[in-house]
């Protein structure tokens, strides 16, 4: 389906009036775990997963046959000023990267049986400087919303969205504080690993792109201070929330877009999960914003999805044994 | 192979002169992971997991096709003294829910691709109340530690232990405090779900099989207050050191077994990597006994191997991307 919206107001008015979770399905799932061959609450968070994703499904029963791996990639004019520890190139060298196979989401996606697809966004016309301008124009930043949204197949049954955009997390960063307050060094990380000098840099960058811009609107702060990849993926979260696709979601980058959904239309990441806690310094503080708790913890700091993606086993695992469990009458055995 | 030992003294020696990671490998995949299209440690722990594992197989690019999830049970007379909230007989009951796939690891096996095997211990004859007697005589441990080492395949690239038998984090309790030190009350926990009343009665339990056997030989703590499933699976860990097999340790009750070769031969566990961090109340305290950092960590206290068994999933991501992904030069990126 093409995207229902032409402007950021109609996209809001889109968030507002999405669906919910399928009460009956989650009714039936609690009641379906509280059957299985185990101890009460034994499988721990898989159980709450297993429940949650039913209840998004419709099904109490459902299993995760066809999940898909979206990757977005934008470029930035704020990495002019020097805030990355890479050059502006690598981002289209990296999407030749994705296309040939030959990056970490390339081998997650494979690995759990995901398709991935990857969307150059406009790479040779980056974002404007947003320590000077907007980053976007609202055309240019619904186009991007449109872009995620439509690429989002409606037959999945799971999403990840990763992003790849030298100079990222300087714009989610600058996200980020303008959606949920406090200071740009709250929000400034070192991202690919910037050194002290540099991060000095992209607090300053991100101080000066809040002063200029002073947002209070979320899909605005999107627009002034984010950059295409970090709309296409608030779209496509949006777009899985229409066709009830479960969604993990990624690091920092993209739960600052997921944040800009959630700040714009409350309970809009409710069919989302935190796939992982990223080592990017600020991703808690914005997890704790957005009110996720992530499902791993191992140190990542790629973007591309990679953490996500490797939830996706944690989530298939989860899944797997409450669809397919015997209940205690089933296989004779006492219950305790 | 046949097991290499035939008592318990043979078996330390066995332990003594396990071989260790391919040195060679392990600067072959260390260097390849610095040259992959990445910021310098950006997957986190799963670089050093793909690396420690390359290691242990002894290439430098290794893949995971093989797994192994190997679940042993045994009956314990200490379920006499009320220490479960389950009856005895659940464990006869679960194994033949594994034998005919309705458990939580049969879905968990089948999910990471894993073959699952079952061996059932003498499930007619209980091991003898660690109250009163030792749990077992040298030749009942002796041929639990066989057959557990025998059970691995040494075709397989990866190994999981899980274990079922109603009482059994009562006698990990007590190995654990055994081999570790420490109060009854600092090991003893809920189990499947104990109210405090059992919890006091499981405390009081080890405190009294702590003071009647008073071992410190890790090897006869198994023998008198472990159980045929916890040699079983001290004895398969052994066997998965000898094929250079590395293996996932699970909850609680693996790596209390687990232990008990660790305090035998320095160095004995190196070749293993936690799994998950149990909800069982003092696993934490266990795995910092024995130095390991855990995977996962979801509230997960089943036991059946399925918080290791999960884990494939993140160690196979590990290794799929260390040794699918391309180098900068492979894919042309600016390496910054």
């Amino acid at each position: 389906m093409q995207a229902p919206f032409t402007t950021l107001s109609t996209f809001r008015d889109t968030l507002l009036k999405a669906p919910d979770a399928d009460q009956v399905a989650l009714a039936a799932a609690q009641d379906r775990n509280g059957q299985l061959t185990k101890p009460p609450g034994a499988l721990g968070r898989l159980e709450d997963l297993a429940i949650w994703y039913a209840s998004w499904r419709g099904t109490p029963r459902p299993t995760i046959d066809n999940p898909q791996v979206l990757i977005f990639a934008g470029n930035h004019g704020v990495c002019a000023q020097g805030v990355s520890a890479f050059p502006a190139e690598v981002t289209v060298q990296m999407v030749a990267n994705f296309q040939h196979g030959g990056a970490a989401i390339n081998q997650l996606s494979k690995a759990f049986g995901a398709k991935m697809d990857v969307y150059p966004l406009d790479l040779d016309t980056p974002t404007a400087d947003f320590t000077e301008h907007p980053a976007m124009s609202e055309d240019e930043c619904v186009s991007a919303l449109q872009t995620g949204w439509n690429a989002v197949d409606p037959e999945a049954d799971l999403l990840v969205t990763g992003e790849m955009g030298i100079g990222n997390t300087t714009a989610a960063a600058a996200v980020a504080a303008a959606v949920y307050g406090g200071d740009a060094a709250d929000w400034a990380g070192r991202g690919t690993g910037v050194d002290d000098a540099g991060l000095q840099r992209k607090t300053d960058v991100v101080a000066k792109g809040l002063a200029r811009h002073r947002v209070d609107d979320p899909l605005e702060a999107l627009r002034c201070l984010g950059g295409r990849e970090l709309a296409a993926m608030a779209g496509a979260i949006a777009a899985a929330r229409h066709y009830r696709i479960p969604v993990l979601l990624d690091g920092f980058i993209c739960c600052a877009a997921a944040g800009c959904l959630a700040k714009a239309a409350d309970g809009a990441l409710d069919h989302t999960v935190a796939g992982h806690l990223s080592a990017e310094g600020a991703h808690r503080r914005l997890l704790d914003a957005i009110g996720k708790e992530p499902l791993l913890s191992l140190g990542l700091r790629l973007g591309e999805g990679s953490g996500a993606a490797l939830a996706i086993g944690v989530l298939k695992g989860a899944v797997a044994c409450h669809s397919g469990m015997a209940t205690f009458a089933e296989a004779g055995v006492s219950d305790g």
